[in-house]
């Protein structure tokens, strides 16, 4: 096999109406014309940073070592916030400093290095304050992929934002409390509640089952989509280890009318309760 | 020029909001970093499994030698459907044993060899029941890309699953019922009367015209779209050679009020009946 | 590095639920296993030739010397309008006669070179007449990325057609008057005023100031988005050149109800009429 081609994915809420992510494409390859460039989601909600972060989240472990990810989900462009080039769990990361990479830190395995990029030199010398997916994030992901260490983009810093990525709480014994974080494709509901987060729940005590209640709705939990025998709402833990409602073959989200920031309740229970 | 690297190319119905298409790509690449990644069509209608068949079988022949083809429209996903590799007309096929090859099968110049494929070893081990896109179609991909023989993946079977490629009936002498089997972007109508079906209605007397109805109302037949001088409805012979109900500049389907499903009839008449 | 593969950017009407698009890509690596093909914009409006040359306009000059633009935007596919390939600014552009490139044509630093492609042996021979980008500009853009020269194709023309790049006229003196040209995916309002009208239209008088008016509203310039305080309506000089009308995290095109033939007009205040 040849000598394998450096890994670019984007990630943006630049949609599919415009040429900004083709724009982006061509940059990278008129300084890195071997760069191998991959999509991962430009269907991100307008601007919606927490969306951006989770979709990264979920993804980047997927990709080969050395990927390069620009991230371009940026409502403060051309602003002070500052532009950032991240190395966590062998892969890079490049985008804006607010708070988009926070999947990425908290699941990082070691403490990531952080680098403000200021390095003009790697800029588009047709710079605009307002397209700096183009000007900007594209151009030092051509040249990073081209060999050019971290260092030469900027000084290292530690005071990046990040948000506190979201996790249930545990709100009296033997009860969590999550919400959703995200409506998919094909309207399941996604929570930030984990497969780890209801296994300590339950303990050790196998015989207690868990029940998942959104509203005042009992939801009963399955392994995959079709074990659900009707179009009722049921949840399991999906592809990413998080609880996700679902309606086999139907919309759970418009069905049941949920939406992101709804609240969702986990509980205890032991066997004769039920 | 260089040797080529193989193509893979998908078609899902993962849509445009989420990672899941980009993920697919990741993890092909951590596989086989020559692959080239081509997107055929992921705007498939959610679990439409007939549709996908469709938009795969009229665009395969248009592709390399050796093309992999990866389809995930999948509603049993995590059951115990069969996940398959197929080869036919010199190019491969892998997704879920539901149907949705039916058009390969029925295009197909020769019998295709079909595997059931069950060899773990080329799965990912992150294993999940909700996401064999990633977790099997995608790595089954990039291990049979960089030259894993059909063989290694599991063991031939016969009793696919394969549902009649829609075709319409000869209702009556010189006329054949058809029906709408797909809405295209530009809200074009097509249906599952091909050319071919249209000729041998037609036969050899040459002098006998072909009346295209739908609905009540008659359908005058053109050879391409700007032929049509006014915005009613006129139908041709498509790129893929089915009938198609098209307004030159318009949309048939909203203005008309056609969808997947309607019936459509073609009959022979004289010149004098006209 | 090793060689770099030839770039071919594909723009397009066809948008993202039918396999039309992944259907050309088959075709071109076909032809050319070595193409490097990228997805510059399949979402322009169906059949909007203006759109299509505008959004091929402020994109163009981003890509690599010797990229292979195919743009298939053809409300007149079929009929006798001319296939056409173009050189211009070191690029090469491959569509219908229709227009389309008509930003390229003004943009260009040099005369373009134009050819009326007439080859049929480079074309498909599966030839239909309602998808040539399939069978005639994706198969002319594989063998052009082969290194066939572009005398090969057919014979220079230059009664192309093009229409004339929208430019604002001065009503008056000190008065400039521009329309909307394009609303992209977050509602921004691109019109067809350029920084250097503006900057002409000031003249040298620094101390005289601009006033853009929409409707009867007189909208504040800023430099970039998060410049603006509040979710009014502003403008800014955007990343193309062009002025435009935003809502900072708001959409300005559906709150303000502005729509792509609105009218817009610049003026030149002194300060103490302000």
């Amino acid at each position: 096999m040849r000598e394998s081609e450096p890994v670019i994915a984007l990630t943006t809420d630049f949609g599919y109406r415009d040429p900004f992510v083709g724009v982006m494409k061509g940059v990278i390859l008129r300084i890195n014309p071997s760069a191998k460039i991959v999509d991962l989601n430009h269907g991100i909600t307008p601007q919606n940073i927490s969306e951006a972060s989770y979709s990264l989240g979920v993804s980047y472990k997927f990709f080969p070592d050395r990927t390069i990810h620009v991230v371009v989900v940026d409502p403060g462009v051309g602003s002070g916030r500052r532009p950032l080039m991240v190395g966590a769990d062998n892969q890079y990361f490049i985008g804006p400093d607010n708070g988009v990479f926070s999947y990425v830190y908290a699941l990082s395995q070691r403490t990531p290095r952080v680098v403000h990029v200021t390095a003009e030199r790697y800029f588009l010398s047709a710079e605009s304050p307002t397209f700096q997916g183009r000007d900007l994030f594209a151009p030092v992901a051509g040249w990073l992929s081209r060999g050019v260490p971290m260092s030469e983009f900027g000084d290292p810093i530690s005071d990046y934002r990040r948000f506190d990525v979201p996790s249930p709480n545990i709100a009296e014994e033997g009860v969590l409390r999550g919400e959703v974080i995200h409506i998919d494709r094909f309207g399941n509901v996604i929570t930030n509640v984990r497969a780890g987060d209801m296994e300590r729940l339950r303990g050790k005590s196998s015989p207690l089952m868990i029940e998942v209640i959104i509203g005042d709705r009992e939801v009963p939990l399955r392994e995959f989509y079709s074990q659900a025998g009707d179009r009722a709402l049921y949840c399991l833990v999906n592809s990413s280890g998080y609880l996700e409602l679902f309606v086999n073959g139907g919309n759970a989200s418009a069905t049941y009318n949920i939406s992101a920031g709804d609240k969702v309740e986990i509980r205890v229970v032991s066997d004769n309760e039920r």
